[in-house]
């Protein structure tokens, strides 16, 4: 790991490392808030996933979050979206897929499958670097994000039950499979099987089998990729099916934005304290 | 007045302008968050002058400061940091002089002397249009700005005690004309006569007559910037002289940046509540 920056933060300490990734095969950058606790104790981590176009410093600086992690005694760690500097035809075209734009999972399809494998960085080779480098605990993850990485992390954390605690999202891609963004990125990283894009949707997934602890939703009601690209309602209507504890909640006046999100930072990091520290 | 875009946030409403102004003779972007209480009534003004490179944005992505003006019920109010798009010559060749580096005085030197006049921008125009379209009191203004805002929001409230109420910092330049950045500014936009300099000292004017209020001052001591740039003794010496009540706090482990300045943004917040809502 390279430390490429560190500052004092409500009495605890921000951190962007870059290091060399196995699962990318390239440097992938990302940032730890660790809180004060931590100086005596390993403490609960919350993985944040950051949207279209962001990096790994986007939520630390604008979601206002460590406030309140410093307070309740949360690490913080956020990523890039993903790889980046491969230089992979067509892979900066668009804003909304290639570079910036990795949709958490495991490409399958050339040129992406080599090194667009996001899902095994977060799930996998992320905590692991951040456990065995920082005191945090191996026991208690928690994970959210922010439209393409709230379906990142509604995917994460439902592919995988056993090493996520707890859940939430900001305006998630609820429903990729159904919506322009989605099919965009699920046909280029994963080809034309409809049956594989259902192994990386919330919706599908969530439908056919419950998180463990209730999982926490905020909607903006001006935001405007509402109705043609986030389908909140499907991730209620995979609620109702496999019995899923949904708290999904829509604002009025609230856009797509990190002005929304931080007006809402404070009940989402409550919502995970409650879980991981129960 | 242009609306550029507006944003729910904490159940207030953040906006951005742009204007043509009179003072610097070119666009003008500034930025102001309403609080929910503004619905019902006058609330007072809360002016944030940020530092070099920076725009009317910085502050409000990057301080934090929304969540507990909305608590208070306090309208934030920041600005751009200089004129641009006048392409005078030299106006772009360093980020700590011309676009972006305005320094919040009046030019008396060609060429800057007909569109760089961010004191009265800042002291006179801006709170007339705030006043005139939001709904801003006319009769309890604050101010307070960071490094090179800092000095302007010292700067700007010593000349002018009749207008500002209350008055803060973060890591501000408090001396500038016994430094390079203050030095470079001042001999280029001011010119030679070191006389006319101290008229936009903050120290020096401090020195000669206090503010009404107290001032608070927070410095981080990790400050890359502090023993060159900053000197925030020459305030302490300053106070004593005239009798000022300065309340300068030095803080381990914190930098320059906006980490330190959201990590302390609260008590700034609360020193202006308690002076404005008096």
């Amino acid at each position: 790991m390279e430390l490429r920056s560190e500052h004092g933060c409500f009495g605890g300490r921000q951190y962007f490392y870059s290091h060399a990734s196995q699962s990318t095969g390239t440097q992938m950058n990302f940032s730890v808030f660790v809180p004060p606790q931590a100086a005596s104790q390993k403490v609960p981590a919350l993985y944040y996933l950051a949207g279209l176009t962001c990096t790994e410093e986007t939520f630390m600086i604008k979601a206002g979050a460590q406030r309140l992690a410093a307070e309740l005694g949360l690490l913080l760690v956020s990523c890039d979206t993903s790889p980046r500097g491969l230089d992979l035809p067509g892979d900066a075209d668009s804003w909304d897929f290639g570079v910036g734009a990795g949709f958490y999972l495991n490409a399958t399809q050339p040129p992406w499958s080599g090194h667009y494998r996001m899902a095994d960085y977060v799930n996998e080779e992320l905590p692991a670097l951040i456990e065995a480098n920082f005191p945090a605990s191996a026991e208690r993850r928690g994970i959210f994000g922010h439209s393409m990485g709230g379906h990142g992390a509604l995917v994460t954390a439902l592919r995988n039950p056993e090493r996520w605690h707890s859940l939430s999202a900001f305006a998630p891609i609820a429903n990729p499979v159904a919506v322009p963004w989605g099919q965009k990125a699920f046909s280029n990283y994963l080809g034309n099987d409809e049956g594989a894009w259902a192994e990386w949707d919330a919706s599908l997934l969530m439908a056919k089998q419950a998180f463990p602890s209730e999982v926490l939703v905020d909607q903006g009601e001006a935001d405007a990729f509402l109705e043609r690209e986030l389908h909140p309602e499907a991730l209620e209507h995979a609620a109702e099916k496999s019995g899923q504890s949904l708290r999904l909640r829509r604002h009025a006046g609230y856009d797509h934005g990190y002005y929304f999100i931080q007006s809402f930072i404070e009940d989402h990091l409550r919502h995970h304290a409650g879980i991981l520290f129960a």
